[in-house]
């Protein structure tokens, strides 16, 4: 997918490679210089607010945001930067995405060069950054809708095993797409307080079910898939438009109580187990920024059925995975108040996805379903293959079976009240400045009386 | 439920029965009077335009539509009815519907009185009054999420038949009021064409799925509940309040392709066999309109488990049920070419809901999910337990086993393009004026090319 630089071209593609991600490039705000996600490299878009200011958009630049809302009254911007901006001045940025690749990726060039250390707006622009702890963060867009597939091949096989030892992964399973529509009233930013949900569930023993709060809360860790254009009703989107459709990609965990799910998800799906919060990281990574991180999907293995036409574009298969490492860190209160570093409780990566995210949107859309700016697609727990991969604590405790030690004495088969989990994910590759997310956190609190 | 008037209280609550209910009630409206859907009893609210005009919300009289939006000019209301009639200038109720169920009810008394044949007002009102037949109707309110319920347990118990000869009914149908998340984006107003969706299905025998116009489009009667207040994410909706959320009712039809729901609902239930339309009758038939035809939830069944004390409520269960007739009509393309009525394809009613809309609601809630104004929940099919009552033609044809018959000599076993599909639905009560939805009716059209 890499092409060779085209400075100066304000069309340059999702996927093609542009003077905004030259490794040498560095920011006159120095946070950004060397930073673990956010150098000038990534510019991702968010929104945020500052003490009881109304919510805006914002681009990450460092420990700092670019102020978006009030960039354009300096009369920087022209043409279709100038417009992505002002739509920027919103509580969401539906608007702004609304206008398609062609506005973000001119902003994206923009605020490269404004950002640059030879910038000659540096003094213009310095009252514009906004320190990230001073700010709340918010979602970048409204989800209208919100769907979490199941492309984590690994996951699917493994979560399978437990309730179908003779029968883990289904016979639609590689030819199908799986997804569900989730809920999003519920999709909430990094940080969310995670109030243990009660419930309704029945041990397998018991006679019948009880209701209270959910003992076997999970995480799951996800990526999320932004849509930045939609399709109108009963126009399908093909596979090779498919990209074009995706604002960007952010981390998401969507909390799980597996109790819960065991009892309620025959036969239409889960629901109460995981519609009480799903949990993103704030900054939307854009597809242009992803541009350098883009790979090759992994062969399907030797006797997978090759996907029906409508799935198949040998350009998706060529960049349709991502170099891309995930992280889950756990830190209990106990170990926070002992200032006990976070233990990682496992390490994974994008190969996971047997299906791509063009993939994921053409099946989506294929029926003539309506995707919206702004919603949201989950990829489905991304684990790997391996020990030290798993995605969810159901699969590293084998569904409780086999308790995590934590530093200090703890053990862990499912989350307790006060403990932080944390997604985290880096974008790495060679002759290219990583980048990353941001974290996407939260902490169980009791649930309520 | 039914109570004695309470004439002049503007603070009546909804199962109340007050003078707007009044069955010698008669409007200047002419064609309201003996109305089968939209007498001066039932005051259903909805969203409307004319020519390229601005959607903006209405009430239905008759064959008319009165303009809330042009109302407030007027002068003639004041207080929470003039804050209910100037929300409804919007191209959606939401504004209007949070302001929660006592200005939509003051609205209800002043408009009453407003349209009543003694009314001075008469004069004033004419021109604010659209023929029905002259607008384009929409949904009533913006639906941010879409959730589908089961409750229809001869539904249940007749499609697990189909799939699980030995266990219709799983083991949570009769604790838990199971759902599932539908999609909101393709939730469409009565009279939307019904594209023929194509799809990924894979027959029993064959080795290999395919990918096409889908062969088993069905419909699904159901009921379609409009939240009309919310709960705050975290704060669960206890069961005795739960129908002052409650805005109203509509028809619903879950159209389904069901050789796509057969080959891709497992393990995480219904997506893109349900997603590609759903269709609801435009107008939001008022809990307030709808108090003298709440009537007793049928007891459960001997030997059937009392739900958990979070679902139960004696007040619920003595007025959780309607005294409502569904129906369901089919003309194919020949027959309305030929003139030829319509064919019912089955009559029903409400008792077939084993789980009441307050437990719905309250379910959905429990977990802390929050509920938006607006929010859209479906009942499920509500099929009866007799042949003639069922409410998709995968029960009238036993999944296309038995082929019905059309006047004229055509055939069904599922839809074919050009038929005309109608849901329609009556409140009858001894001593009240009946009142009904509406169409809820759509036409199938060919799968695009």
């Amino acid at each position: 997918m890499a092409m060779a630089p085209t400075p100066g071209s304000e069309t340059t593609k999702a996927g093609e490679i542009d003077e905004t991600h030259d490794p040498a490039l560095r920011s006159w705000v120095e946070s950004a210089n060397g930073h673990a996600a956010f150098p000038i490299q990534n510019l991702p878009l968010g929104v945020f607010s500052v003490g009881g200011g109304a919510p805006r958009g914002g681009i990450a630049i460092g420990d700092a945001i670019l102020d978006l809302a009030a960039l354009p009254a300096l009369g920087l911007l022209e043409g279709e930067a100038l417009a992505a901006a002002q739509a920027a001045d919103a509580p969401a940025l539906n608007a702004m995405l609304a206008l398609g690749a062609g506005p973000r990726r001119a902003l994206r060039r923009a605020v490269s060069r404004l950002l640059a250390s030879d910038s000659p707006a540096r003094a213009a622009l310095e009252p514009l950054l906004v320190q990230m702890a001073e700010a709340r963060l918010h979602l970048p867009a409204h989800p209208g809708d919100y769907t979490d597939f199941y492309v984590g091949i690994h996951h699917a096989t493994t979560v399978g095993s437990l309730f179908r030892p003779d029968n883990p992964l289904l016979p639609n399973y590689k030819h199908v797409p799986i997804g569900y529509h989730g809920r999003a009233s519920t999709v909430r930013p990094s940080g969310t307080e995670v109030v243990r949900p009660v419930g309704q569930t029945k041990a397998p023993d018991a006679a019948s079910p009880s209701f209270g709060p959910v003992g076997r809360l999970d995480y799951e860790l996800e990526l999320g898939v932004w849509i930045g254009t939609g399709n109108a009703l009963g126009s399908p989107i093909p596979i090779r438009e498919a990209l074009d459709h995706v604002a960007g990609l952010t981390l998401l965990n969507d909390w799980s109580a597996r109790d819960v799910q065991a009892w309620e998800y025959q036969p239409l799906g889960p629901f109460l187990a995981k519609n009480f919060l799903t949990t993103v990281s704030p900054w939307l990574v854009t597809m242009e920024a992803l541009a350098p991180f883009r790979r090759a999907q992994p062969p399907r293995p030797e006797g997978d059925p090759r996907p029906l036409p409508y799935l198949w574009d040998e350009a998706d298969q060529a960049g349709g995975s991502f170099a891309l490492t995930l992280e889950v860190h756990l830190a209990s209160a106990a170990m926070r108040a002992q200032g006990t570093a976070p233990l990682r409780l496992s390490q994974g990566d994008a190969q996971a996805m047997y299906w791509t995210v063009a993939q994921m949107v053409t099946h989506h859309a294929s029926n003539g379903c309506a995707m919206l700016t702004g919603d949201l697609l989950g990829t489905g727990t991304l684990s790997g293959p391996r020990p030290g991969t798993e995605g969810s604590l159901m699969e590293i405790t084998r569904n409780g079976r086999l308790p995590l030690d934590l530093p200090g004495g703890e053990t862990r088969t499912f989350l307790e009240d006060g403990d932080e989990l944390t997604l985290s994910g880096r974008f790495e590759a060679e002759g290219f400045q990583p980048i990353g997310f941001g974290p996407c956190s939260g902490i169980v609190a009791p649930a309520r009386a």
